[in-house]
């Protein structure tokens, strides 16, 4: 998918939102515990409930390892379901890797070729060779680390040469790795005041933005300095959105909260003058 | 495992050769690719000949990945295998892992928990609280990424806020966060001379060394300045091993050049006055 499409699929839905498929299984409802796959049965009725209202979803792979080679069978049914549901979608592999050229290459396989998905998140440490081979593939997506929503992003993100912060480097050498068709950047929108110096470095990028709800961002504030006249944006909601209900009723829960952030992101994209 | 237990199985096999178990169904010999689990009975026969002469061995686990669930089992069979086969092995899952406290935590039950590896290699971009989960498990080790071996080291790890590179501020803070018990750190062999500086930084300090071998690392540079009086370095090379021969005498010709590494460790260690 381009960064046109994308858009498009944005108009079509006037919807910004990502859903994360953060699946704990120690927090599903409990009839779906005795299933044979529960985060698949979990994840299947979320997607079902939600996807009127999202243009991306973003299964976080770690709550799929947890569950070793069974849990990868419920992230691969989960992505080859939210493919056949709704082809639009934006599907992204949250895996946040980072490795030299020959293993970055195995994981391009393993999530663009094996897996299928649009985009994975990579971690941008290891530098160009650790990311590059992301890029080789029509149509798929790098997804960077720049600036973090967590507390432990102060570590080093913020680590300055005196003219910028490590992050604002990030956002600097890589952009020129890849296109606005091919790389997107993570910032975190508990920090949406960044998003002003991010939108400077890197104005043409989307921008994938977790952080909105059970983290404490602000829909609004993000939109304010983050978006750009291709909106430019994929806000990620996780535990707000596949939590909010926690009975038989959790998928009608999830949708409710879903169809609240895109009546938001919608006013946001008319104020914009998008739709 | 903590310290001085590596340390005893170093002393007593004389060697602190790491196996990195980069298996490329590509490149295993033709023989194996038409059994049920090519990369497991390709690893069983590298583990059978090679361990004699390694403390430690270390799944790449993007090599895995590639290939699924059933790629996820046999890394999951490749550990049982090597627990079995040898108690005293030091099992690293090199998956350079990096995410926010509540997703680190799920990947810490997922390879300490249910894969039940001694140590995971993590990324430090996203800080302390990425780094944490992994510390809380006692006889566990992250090793955290501090100058790779890679030419993209060169995009972010020597930011420089004019007193220190970032990698060398990752190991001050970071070595903060743990103890020489449960913290290691990757510095690459390509990287030899810089191993003076890392170790006046974290002297006590386990050091996990790739670049050995196919990336054109010297062992006796990184001998030089990277041992301490506890050893302290666990050298990795992947290909140069498991690939040294590619027919059906390929586990023969790994075990020669494990072998031959391990000789050479073994001299450097009676050097030091370490055996």
């Amino acid at each position: 998918m381009d960064a046109l499409t994308l858009f498009r699929n944005i108009r079509e839905k006037k919807s910004f939102l990502c859903v994360g498929l953060d699946t704990d299984v120690r927090k599903i409802p409990e009839f779906l515990r005795d299933e044979e796959d529960p985060l698949f049965e979990f994840n299947r009725r979320i997607i079902d409930a939600t996807h009127p209202f999202a243009v991306a979803y973003k299964p976080n792979v770690a709550f799929y390892e947890e569950h070793g080679a069974g849990g990868w069978r419920a992230l691969e049914r989960t992505v080859a379901y939210l493919r056949e549901k709704d082809p639009s979608l934006f599907i992204i592999a949250d895996a946040k890797r980072g490795d030299i050229g020959n293993t970055a290459r195995m994981y391009a396989r393993a999530f663009f070729e094996r897996m299928g998905v649009d985009a994975l998140t990579v971690a941008p440490y290891m530098g160009s060779d650790s990311v590059q081979p992301f890029l080789e593939y029509p149509g798929k997506w790098a997804i960077l680390l720049a600036l973090t929503s967590n507390p432990g992003a102060e570590d080093f993100q913020f680590f300055s040469d005196g003219k910028r912060h490590l992050y604002e480097q990030v956002l600097t050498t890589a952009s020129g790795w890849g296109t606005s068709d091919n790389l997107m950047f993570v910032t975190g929108a508990t920090r949406a005041e960044r998003l002003r110096d991010v939108r400077r470095l890197v104005p043409e990028h989307f921008l994938l933005v977790p952080g909105v709800g059970a983290q404490g961002g602000s829909l609004e504030e993000v939109a304010r300095h983050g978006m750009n006249d291709r909106c430019g944006l994929l806000v990620n909601s996780s535990r707000g959105i596949i939590y909010a209900g926690g009975q038989e009723d959790f998928a009608e829960a999830a949708a409710a909260k879903a169809r609240d952030l895109q009546r938001q992101m919608q006013r946001l994209l008319e104020e914009k003058g998008l739709v």
